[in-house]
């Protein structure tokens, strides 16, 4: 009988030998690995942080001291742990398992995460209401090195530091190689810093560090792959007296008796701390550890043989692919990302043209602000950015490009329904955000093309700020409109094809297609209906729109999108202002937020697959 | 003949004397006094800029050098010594000059601004540009030590540091003496730091460091001041061999022939530059600099008087009131700001609960997830916030708020037009964007007695997210309307009074005053109209707002947002759900960013006030 199968609650976790948590340990990730290589989901991040989950389980009281993974696609040894063993079987699928820690799942789950950076700030608002009503147990957040240079995360440990409560910050680095920290000093703050003497005073600490010789040089290979922001914690003075984190570590993250040691140590010492663990990703599984990117997030794979590169193309490709193109003829043309070069399409950009090319790390925020001095200066900047972190800008869109109408292209990826990754990744709200925003040109394309001419249209053609918005994956139908240049230059909607029933569909971005589906199985049933590709939701081509639904019977909206704020919204305040007369109907997500599963099945459930769609249309067109 | 009559250019500056710029100084010191105590506007960070600014001219090439004033409420001076001496009388007047810098006004505005923290990222992608086109002049961002507490602000040094870019970022640091920091290791880091040898050895700085007696003390000391984000900079290692910033500084930010030597030799340094400059705010004005955030931003005052405290309740004063009154009773109210304690009214909440307060620095996104963690572990979380900034956290609003259904209270303070601040601190987009926000309640209050019932009911009765939005100043009206926390509970509008005339107006917050006044107007033209006050925007009160639209004439509905998303379309999008064929008028502002100036001139100039919505109101029912 294997371990793991006794493993029913963090409860049995700790009555196991040390021995018996390394056999876990390695069952487990044989256990993620037959799950994530036959449904997909979040491999490398999970597979180097098996160990660190065991000790957290071992040391901490859960689920009374409570746990906040950042992002939380780490959360899957948490989730087998935490008595959803057997339910890792649905994971990411609909009704089932969240990719991500939810509440809703387990009492172990203590906030919902996605977003990266979020975790201190939601940890420090626990450990704060703990205090306020007097209990005892222990916070902590589990954040990598990469969420922390987002700038919220500078600003929860700025907070937290000075609040001089106990929290725990364990920090998980997958950057920095254990084999090259295992140095003189870090061995001696490491020991020294958890010493009880060490809160009292840190004269033992100073006179440690000052011993260690070449302090110079390590201080300085430290720090550069810690990235900026952890700068200050290798220097005692800045750490101990200044900022107020108790430090300890680094420690090998795989290491599960020196990590537990090291856990009870933080646990038991007051005010705020940041353990410092070292952990592999994709650790156990070669070729994840070789290539940790390739195995992040995954499909499902071939454990043997590994995952094939496939060059299929999606959007992003395309919009990459576009994007290196104009730049060979506009040397103006520059791409920014916020981390998420191979995500957003743009490596071949970084690659052919690296001094236009500027991955700023997880700082949405900067990515746009700095995008709008770029464009001040004389060039065209390309921000690729997926819809749900764009959230993340959203002040700089309004204050520092709309506002200063700088000519700035924001490229929103992963718009509308993603999927698997659910409701923190959904990019459901983005038509309506951006909409608000005066003085913006926002579209999105009904297949690969458009999305190449409105990239083309926007950097060559047009003045101010765009905002191009297209889905996560495959175009579903390459239309054979021509080159469109002409008619995206005019912000005119498309006219896909026209019948008088008086039924007349506005459909925009994926949905387009879907329109044109969705009128076949209309006609089956006797109706024909008129299908205007908008294009642009801002602004609208009121012109174009009003010559069909002027005399219509049914003006039907569809968009990926939720209902307020977007295409159905636009139109129905422009009908207003026309007064016209026809019915609406909005083909469009609830107010809601929409959870994880098959795109298909999701969209089965709200009524958004053809088949719905035709029918509601149907019945509204009879009423 | 005054010196200041002969600028009117920074090329008459350069030519001055050292002594004529120090007369220059006190003179327009003197003009600053006197414009703003006639015309109120930003004082004491002016009066602390003027050497600086003065330096700032002198040294570097204006405009082709370009400078970035972060915020941009201290730039007077520069407003000053660019052509706009005698446009100071119209400063923050409808078409007068914007107490902010602007493009539009000058070529020596680089970079609108008004949101803090914008500066450093804007100065990096203009560095870039310059870079791109080949170009060689300087670009300098000019930025005070609580900007630098925003996230962004650090996302922006990370990346300027790394980019080995010529930037030069001049931190204009009010809250360091400069007595205290005159001390041994100062001089000998500023000495040493900007010798030439300097780039290519930092051997010199370290022994000069170690050399210096009493290092630690001096370093906690000055980093304390600081604040968390520049602490690096103080230890040469960290700033020169890692983060890639040439630390200069600090110096008497008032101490004009100083400054001047120090930014040429940062004018001729290469890479990123941080000048660190000890300015004092208010200086020159005894009672502003004993007060300088009396005299932050003020209205008309008598300059040999000072400004007279005044208890006139405004809604930031009643919301402040209240809370304290509420959370007499209640142990689990917590509130929380972003660096705005006395702006948002929260000053007595602090000083009577200081345990249960949190201000978390200019952080407004982590002072909203912070908040969603108080709320998970027990606490009533009351986050007060202005509403334009609210922007920066619409991510944390959506993520950790809304998504995780949490019981935080969001109290939006200078929503609506704010006036003489302008463009970029009006609340016109924040219904609009918190509508689309699924699971939120949303709510306005029409008078201080509302605003009063919506607080507690969000706090005691309601359990998710919340959101309370209030305008800037004074009630209009003190409505007789009784208590009314069984209809909030109930989330229903209130009919304020009925009319068969087919008219209804459907108005939120301070337009519903406004419609009981058309309603008197429209009476004398022998019309009269229904008037609700609707209180919740989300979720609309469909059941009571039906009753009276359906076979409705003309529905109106009145708020002081820009047209699009707000009140009209959840009104037309109900209108279009229920096919209420009703004419509608939108009475908003236009889908646009709406300059500054009095409100009153505002409002009539796009048609907001009572004769001009009266009139239109008029006009389409006659239609």
């Amino acid at each position: 009988m294997k371990i793991l199968d006794r493993i029913d609650s963090p409860q049995d976790v700790r009555k196991l030998t040390l021995d018996e948590k390394k056999l876990l340990a390695s069952e487990i990730r044989q256990y993620i690995l037959e799950v994530v290589s036959k449904k997909g989901g979040h491999l490398a991040s999970n597979l180097g942080v098996v160990e660190l989950t065991i000790a957290i389980h071992t040391v901490f009281d859960t689920p009374i001291d409570k746990v906040i993974f950042d992002v939380g696609h780490q959360s899957y040894v948490h989730k087998i742990l935490t008595g959803r063993k057997k339910e890792m079987m649905s994971l990411r699928e609909l009704d089932g398992l969240s990719g991500f820690p939810k509440k809703a799942e387990s009492e172990y789950d203590v906030f919902d995460t996605g977003h990266s950076s979020t975790s201190i700030s939601a940890a420090l608002g626990l450990a704060r209401a703990r205090d306020l009503c007097g209990e005892k147990n222990r916070i902590i957040a589990v954040i990598g090195d990469g969420a922390l240079t987002a700038g919220m995360a500078f600003e929860a440990l700025a907070d937290a530091a000075s609040s001089k409560t106990d929290i725990i910050v364990i920090l998980n680095d997958n950057e920095m190689s254990i084999e090259k920290s295992e140095g003189g000093m870090a061995q001696a703050l490491s020991k020294a810093r958890t010493k009880p003497l060490y809160t009292n005073s840190n004269r033992i600490i100073k006179s440690a560090v000052l011993k260690v010789p070449k302090i110079g040089p390590f201080i300085v290979k430290v720090v550069r792959r810690l990235k900026h922001i952890l700068k200050q914690i290798f220097i005692p003075n800045m750490l101990f007296e200044d900022m107020g984190f108790t430090y300890l570590g680094p420690v090998d993250g795989h290491d599960l008796e020196k990590l537990e040691s090291m856990l009870y140590r933080a646990r038991d010492l007051k005010g705020p701390v940041l353990i410092h663990v070292l952990t592999k990703k994709g650790k156990g599984y070669e070729m994840a550890e070789r290539d940790p990117d390739l195995y992040h997030g995954v499909g499902p794979f071939d454990l043997s043989e590994g995952i094939k590169h496939k060059d299929e193309l999606d959007y992003s490709a395309v919009f990459g692919k576009k994007l290196v193109e104009l730049a060979g003829k506009d040397k103006k043309i520059c791409a920014i990302t916020a981390a998420m070069t191979s995500g957003t399409g743009l490596t071949a950009f970084k690659e052919k043209y690296p001094e236009r090319f500027f991955d700023v790390e997880i700082a949405e925020q900067h990515a746009v602000t700095m995008a709008s001095g770029l464009a001040l200066g004389g060039m065209r900047p390309v921000v690729a950015i997926y819809s749900s972190f764009m959230q993340r800008a959203y002040d700089q869109l309004i204050h520092d490009v709309a506002l200063q109408k700088t000519h700035v292209i924001i490229c929103l990826d992963r718009a509308g329904l993603v999927g698997k990754d659910g409701a923190t990744h959904n990019g459901l709200f983005d038509l309506a955000f951006a909409r608000i925003v005066p003085d913006l040109t926002i579209m999105a394309p009904k297949d690969f093309r458009e999305l190449e001419d409105m990239l083309e249209v926007a950097i060559e053609y047009f003045d101010g700020p765009c905002i191009i918005r297209y889905p996560r994956g495959k175009e579903e139908k390459k239309f054979d409109s021509l080159n469109e240049i002409e008619r995206l230059k005019e912000k005119k909607a498309e006219v896909l094809c026209e019948a008088d029933s008086g039924i007349v569909i506005l459909a925009i971005g994926k949905m387009v297609y879907r329109a044109l589906i969705v009128k076949d199985i209309l006609i089956k049933k006797g109706v024909d209906a008129t299908i205007i590709n908008v294009s642009f939701i801002k602004p609208l081509d009121e012109k174009t729109i009003l010559r069909y639904i002027k005399g219509a019977h049914l003006v039907v909206t569809m968009e990926d999108e939720t209902v307020i704020g977007g295409l159905n919204e636009a139109v129905e305040s422009m009908m207003s202002k026309y007064t016209i007369q026809a019915k609406t109907l909005a083909i469009a997500y609830p107010d809601a937020f929409i959870e994880h599963g098959d795109i298909d099945m999701i969209e089965e459930r709200y009524g958004l697959d053809q088949e719905s769609i035709a029918r509601k249309i149907f019945a509204s067109y009879q009423e």
